[in-house]
């Protein structure tokens, strides 16, 4: 498969509250014409660094895209690093600079002279005219390599690729095509989940599989390329298919749906009706199923209740209950879920109770347990559970095990 | 100035749905100790890039730092590759191993096979405990540079980085250090904000100022060198304290505190009591309030009521005002704050109520119309908003605004 880089440019992308997103966008746009981006790279306006990225990547790379630096003043770099980087001569294109000075007076104002920088050429380069900007892009083909500058603003960049750089790209690309999917899993550890699954993805290189544990739950990315995009989304169809067959049901999502949007679509076709009661999540619960637009056809009401009174008041748990065994335990949190259940008047009700942390834990009830109960008219079950993770961690994954453990039962 | 590259490797940071923001984290933690990022380097499970990028980030900076690919699986070959980029031996630490292997029977899961390939270690290199998982980090000086492998996950890599990066680095810096500071603000837009702040912060090069609207609030941002922290911190001081002469008690925190965590706060220092009657934010307020540990001292009961008739069931709302008014209306929202408050019997009571959208919208009564309300014995106030955005942002921003009318109630 033909494989691409990109280089981002410029200082402001190096700082604390910026990414470079360009690079997404043209990840898109080469999939979808069979090229494979490789590698990224973000670099400031510094001359000896850039030289060697764009270096390095012509020597690995046979499709390579700069973005940035095209603009008119001294930080611009790009052109004069990129030429050198090329051994190629710039010179200043008559034409070209014309047509920029053209465009100012459009626009009835005099070219600033710092603009005819914009007008120096790599040798050997194709213009690529902007009509949403005063920087023309470069396409270069060195020893090759295609190689594509073009300007940072998303609104100058992306005509300029689509209009310009990818006709002359699909030529080059073969004809393959990139599918991705995401599969997200509930219930496993990323070990335990990997020696399940490892004999099945490692007899395929293509799909190409990534297990990704994404801090709270699981992900396997599958990334399929083919003649076409159909067969593209067979291979994944046929690797997904067997996935499922030693996973069954732990495989919650195959199209990268959250788990509320999983659970909310069952109960929506099922026409059930949901009651939430919650203590150490807080209202995390609720607030993840309401986050679904059309969550009022099944999510009737919620409680947080954290003091026994509240549990008492608001679900009528019998303080003997929460006496004898406490209120982090299987009896309260099945009491609760019949609670909630019966108070809202609903088909079901699910409840969380435990110690997220990082207070309040004993060494008989430690940080990190947690009761999670499911009642419907027929009967009530719960799962203890122990997490690992700080506070947001364990009331996150205690949310997603109550919610999983409803999925479970509406299947 | 001391300069660092960050190499960030997994091919899921190539996708085109996911940058890499582990390196603005980075970034931050670097420039406070006077180290400057000149380079960052995105690359999959792809040995030979991998390879290449790791040696040349060490021969161009005195800084490297990797995050990711450090995991139990097969895709997780940063150890591998970074060995054979600095020519170094790889051994299997047996105490490691075993300490490894006590965290998972600690969850009483025996470990998996392929986690003993977490307790490889490269030649000369320091061990970076990983109190939040099970992938290992490693510290290596190699000719002058100063490699960390840190895990992926923010969760697992700041900590490491904090407590054994850090301050391994500080030494090494040089004289001028960096503090930032983040003031965020409620209650203004962005341009009638900047209109009232831009005479006073544009005096300044030092502290620089940088205004950021973060989808959701707007963000101060100051950035301060000097010699010591010492003077730098006192740059700060004094352009914060202009700054809040002028905005007042917009400001809600000067530290980068979260809102939940200035009301629990205030609501800590007063002895307060709340409880929280929510409809369109569906438990987002209860699940940010309870998101600080501690919240169970202030934090009583909420309720999340979808229906008009859990409103009426759960908080005693008269049918008659429902009918009359609507659910979205003043009278309601107030009449749920007095409700939670009396039913919970605490000091306060807060409620939202409101279309988030993207259904459910009239002309009368369109999507973002919101109403928050706050009750205490003494009386009841309400506030009616015109929230823009998606479901998640006017959910977000509704939770925001309720929290603020009880911070302000609380000064």
């Amino acid at each position: 498969m033909l494989t691409a880089e990109i280089i981002a440019i410029g200082s402001e992308l190096l700082a604390t509250d910026r990414t470079d997103t360009n690079s997404l966008w043209l990840t898109e746009k080469l999939n979808s014409i069979g090229i494979e981006v490789r590698l990224k790279t973000i670099v400031g306006d510094d001359d000896a660094r850039l030289e060697e990225a764009i270096k390095d990547a012509i020597k690995r790379s046979k499709v390579v895209i700069t973005t940035g630096g095209l603009g008119p003043t001294e930080d611009d770099v790009t052109r004069k690093v990129a030429a050198r980087a090329l051994g190629r001569r710039l010179w200043l294109d008559e034409q070209l600079l014309e047509e920029i000075r053209a465009r100012f007076q459009a626009f009835g104002v005099p070219m600033p002279e710092r603009n005819s920088r914009q007008a120096m050429v790599i040798d050997g380069a194709q213009v690529l005219p902007n009509p949403n900007g005063s920087a023309p892009g470069l396409f270069i083909e060195h020893e090759g390599t295609a190689i594509s500058l073009l300007p940072g603003p998303p609104r100058e960049m992306r005509p300029m690729f689509e209009n310009h750089v990818q006709p002359k790209l699909v030529g080059r690309a073969g004809n393959l095509r990139v599918r991705r999917r995401l599969l997200r899993v509930a219930g496993f550890g990323e070990s335990a989940l990997d020696e399940q699954i490892a004999p099945i993805y490692t007899q395929f290189d293509n799909p190409q599989t990534t297990i990704l544990f994404n801090n709270t739950e699981i992900e396997i990315h599958l990334k399929a390329q083919a003649r076409t995009e159909q067969e593209a989304e067979k291979l994944l169809d046929d690797l997904s298919a067997r996935l499922e067959e030693r996973l069954g049901n732990a495989i919650f999502s195959f199209r990268g749906e959250s788990m509320e949007e999983v659970v909310g679509l069952k109960l929506t076709v099922g026409g059930y009706t949901l009651g939430v009661a919650e203590s150490c999540t807080g209202g995390l619960v609720a607030q993840r199923l309401t986050d679904i637009s059309g969550a009022s056809r099944y999510f009737i009401e919620g409680v947080v209740v954290y003091s026994n009174e509240a549990k008492t008041r608001a679900l009528g748990i019998e303080p003997m209950l929460l006496r004898k065994y406490g209120a982090v335990s299987a009896e309260v949190a099945e009491s609760m879920a019949e609670g909630i259940m019966k108070r809202a008047g609903t088909d079901f009700g699910i409840s969380v109770t435990g110690i997220a942390g990082p207070d309040g834990g004993t060494e008989e009830k430690p940080v990190g347990l947690v009761y999670i109960a499911l009642a419907d008219e027929a009967h009530t079950e719960h799962r203890r559970l122990m997490l690992p993770g700080d506070r947001q961690l364990v009331r996150w994954r205690a949310s997603q095990a109550v919610l999983d453990l409803l999925r479970r039962r509406l299947i």
